[in-house]
């Protein structure tokens, strides 16, 4: 199968590489072109600019940095538009809004092509171990034909339907993820103020029912108050205020969440909107230091 | 090593079976004596009340229903405190509070004896399995000398302190469920309500980093409205409030907390008390079809 | 003094009345023109468009029902911006959000035109009483040129600074009206599942400390669950909402305003929110009558 | 009329020299006889112990510091109960909870005597100036007996059913005031953090349909970090507690009280339990000032 790849940064480079030691024939191209020469030494051939691409593939995966790229690498000069025609798939994983991937959805249909947001969840090592779970949504038929890629990239994809619902699945996802940091955040508080161990605390939630990764991994180092960003706070609780946004356009009270995006906001306050949003902790158990 | 055993319910006898079938001689006690049959078929001794079990053991373990039964296996006509004495060990893993376990502390180590409470995390099929999670607290040397019968009992012990230390570290890992439990609920309802599949959400929530067993084992039985009571949202809402009473006599707010407590009482007042504590979800969920 | 005014619906009416038979020249507009004649009975002149009044006046004076309607009479056709010049004076007092605000500002100074904000706290008696509260915010001087007509429309007026303060104070006014509510509806749900008078809470509360306007006056038809809507709930929330997003611009966590608006959602989702904002009292108290 | 008084605090020596002024005769007892003289010199009579003023009038009214002083004076050593006996009346109009107040009604009822429960809400200044609330609740026929008094020692007095009912009323509006404290905390936090002045919106607040005597008397010393404890940080979280606590026996969901019981614990946690509970702002603005 051959594809086109935009996009090298950290996880488009793993995800090419992924696909070309699996026998995928791949056009790659990337802003900077000198970081297409790894690729070329494993076999990859290089466009020069996305059109060049997409006229060279019938199928074309982009994975850029965020939002503003996205956009910029179909809409820009010898972007992807200009050779999008019938019959030509599109298929972008990076991570964007529902917005931004309705806009480009419309683009690329209206002259003929086919489009699927395919966002990812996982980060380096999943990427590069082909284990990273595919959010995918827009058209079946050119799901479907994707699959062959998609099992190399991933251990697990979904279909989730129109152009939109991958983003807010991970919306949902991430606001689970802040209200739990926050009630984990809580009882770690609480074991510290009653004089129990809170390293025991994440011993015991580890072997039982509510123990999951994050609690894990993030654990040991928030007793350490080590927050170095790898989700960073202020962006957790954009995603909060986001999700609640969603709930309120459904008329759907989520009083827990929103109790939980204050307990980020009072964070930002404390100056921790750049750390990780497991330092939403220190919000919650620095209350009783200040005097 | 050879022990007493009061209360052969279903955790008791299955935890009094494990220590047989791995060479402790055991004595053991049920208020309703015919109960010892099953066990005296594999090599148990009977004894005829409590106190005669601690009469003739170094060592007992109780595993009793609840608060009013272990004071009154203890206090009561015939109790363990009649032949406590110098250098025996009681061990309590029934699951009571603080007061009631530092009440039969007390009146234990008055009298000469030596004290552990260690309730268990985990019911029927980790008793059976020797899989439980146990939480000890009281007397270190006591607890030392029972880590041959824990090891048989449990995957894991953990001496936690003083006694008392024992039912609040039970009391924070619930806080955290029933808090948890929210969270997922309103990421499941806003699924629903914005188009997405919750069955999906579960899925790709048990391949990330906040997927639990809890989650994995709950969720698609609340999908389906069954809210068989593994553990009754009376009793979580009970100790949700238990919990934050414990917040605020050490000044910690927890506000997460506090709305998922109003949730659980909202609940309540649906009438979904007896049910799992998961039929929170109806409370969230339900919100919407009233007009 | 002589002004424009620029709409006479409801309010804008009541005020041009006032300030005609308080001595003032006023030239008025209206969209529909058949509404002026009342108006001139009075002695007003009439103005054919607003671009024709704005050229016979120092000072316009606009009370639109909305921020299309401001809009439209200060960019459309024969609008206000047509005729202003250096030196004249635009008093804006229809409620409006800050973005719509500060466009009309920034358009009517670009010409040489000086401009005020000047939404008004209550509504029809306050208006033809001449008892409104004005919350102005832009030119100082100009707001110093309005005093004596403010004197005459209003029984208190206020200089918040620059353009967008009005619209932000009476933002924060209504996040504490909202919660307030809340707060309200708790107590009086309360007083009723504990078997005590609901209407004898409203008397107590009439005598003491946090007895208000609102609370005597809605707490009556709110126990005859009558919600003809003064405010709708709907518009409250999104009060709340745009209160929430504004602390959050600022890191100010809000964590009561947080909780009451979901609340106001809840009310929502049973269908209330073209009820006045009281019937949260629904959402609260209603929620013991499902079985 | 001919009446008892127990107890000659700030609170009841006003209250009895209202009644001598207006025409009663009054038998007067407090724990330090002293106290009595100045009340002597207006012409009351004095009765050397509770037993003995209870033996001489029909009627005791008593003033007492806390729930032990009202136990004390009932149950002690001649005390109320040893004369209290078959058609005498006993009006506690001290403040205290539900449980006391029942201990005591029941104690004299068991003898024959009658009983009203009667907390006021007003302090020292509406005590002197026979401008008290009267909450009260008990024995009917005994409470339009003491109408006569009432009228002279409060503006408004209510009936409230059952003995208990004057606590649980009192419970109520308490909670009202404090989320309605936190409501208004928060709003000024946020007038402040957006460079409008907190000073302004109180005035704004006080022309329109939230303002209260609470807002007006407070808010200017908040303004001045003035917190002379008025009732008590501490005191009024203990009554959010009790509140909730009776919300969730009757299965009643309070959000919104919820959180601002979580501020009040944030603000206890920051030091602020014996200053007065508009010190809630503290912890409300403050949490934007630790860097």
């Amino acid at each position: 199968m051959e594809v086109g790849f935009l996009g090298l940064g950290i996880m488009g480079k793993a995800m090419a590489m992924n696909l070309l030691s699996n026998g995928f024939k791949v056009t790659v191209w990337n802003r900077t072109l000198s970081k297409c020469e790894e690729l070329v030494e494993h076999g990859a051939s290089v466009g020069e600019t996305p059109a060049a691409v997409v006229k060279k593939c019938k199928y074309t995966i982009a994975m850029l940095s965020d939002p503003p790229a996205a956009i910029s690498v179909v809409f820009g000069n010898d972007g992807v538009l200009e050779q999008m025609c019938d019959g030509k798939g599109y298929i972008d994983m990076s991570t964007v809004d529902a917005d931004t991937s309705s806009k480009i959805s419309k683009a690329i249909t209206e002259v003929g092509g086919r489009f699927l947001e395919a966002p990812v969840s996982g980060s380096k090592k999943p990427a590069e171990d082909g284990q990273l779970i595919i959010l995918a949504a827009g058209e079946k038929a050119l799901y479907e034909e994707m699959l062959t890629a998609f099992s190399v990239l991933g251990k697990k994809d979904f279909f989730l339907g129109e152009v939109g619902n991958g983003a807010k699945m991970k919306l949902i996802v991430n606001m689970i993820m802040g209200s739990t940091m926050n009630a984990f955040s809580e009882g770690l508080a609480l074991a510290g103020r009653t004089g129990l161990s809170p390293e025991t605390l994440i011993d015991v939630l580890g072997l039982g029912a509510v123990g999951n990764p994050m609690i894990m991994m993030k654990g040991p180092t928030m007793l350490k108050s080590n927050y170095s960003p790898a989700f960073p706070l202020k962006h957790q609780q954009k995603d909060m205020r986001l999700a609640l946004a969603l709930g309120e356009e459904n008329a759907l009270a989520m009083p827990v969440a929103a109790a939980a995006n204050e307990a980020f906001i009072r964070a930002k306050s404390l100056g921790l909107g750049d750390q990780d949003f497991s330092a939403v902790y220190e919000a919650v158990k620095a209350e009783g230091l200040k005097q």
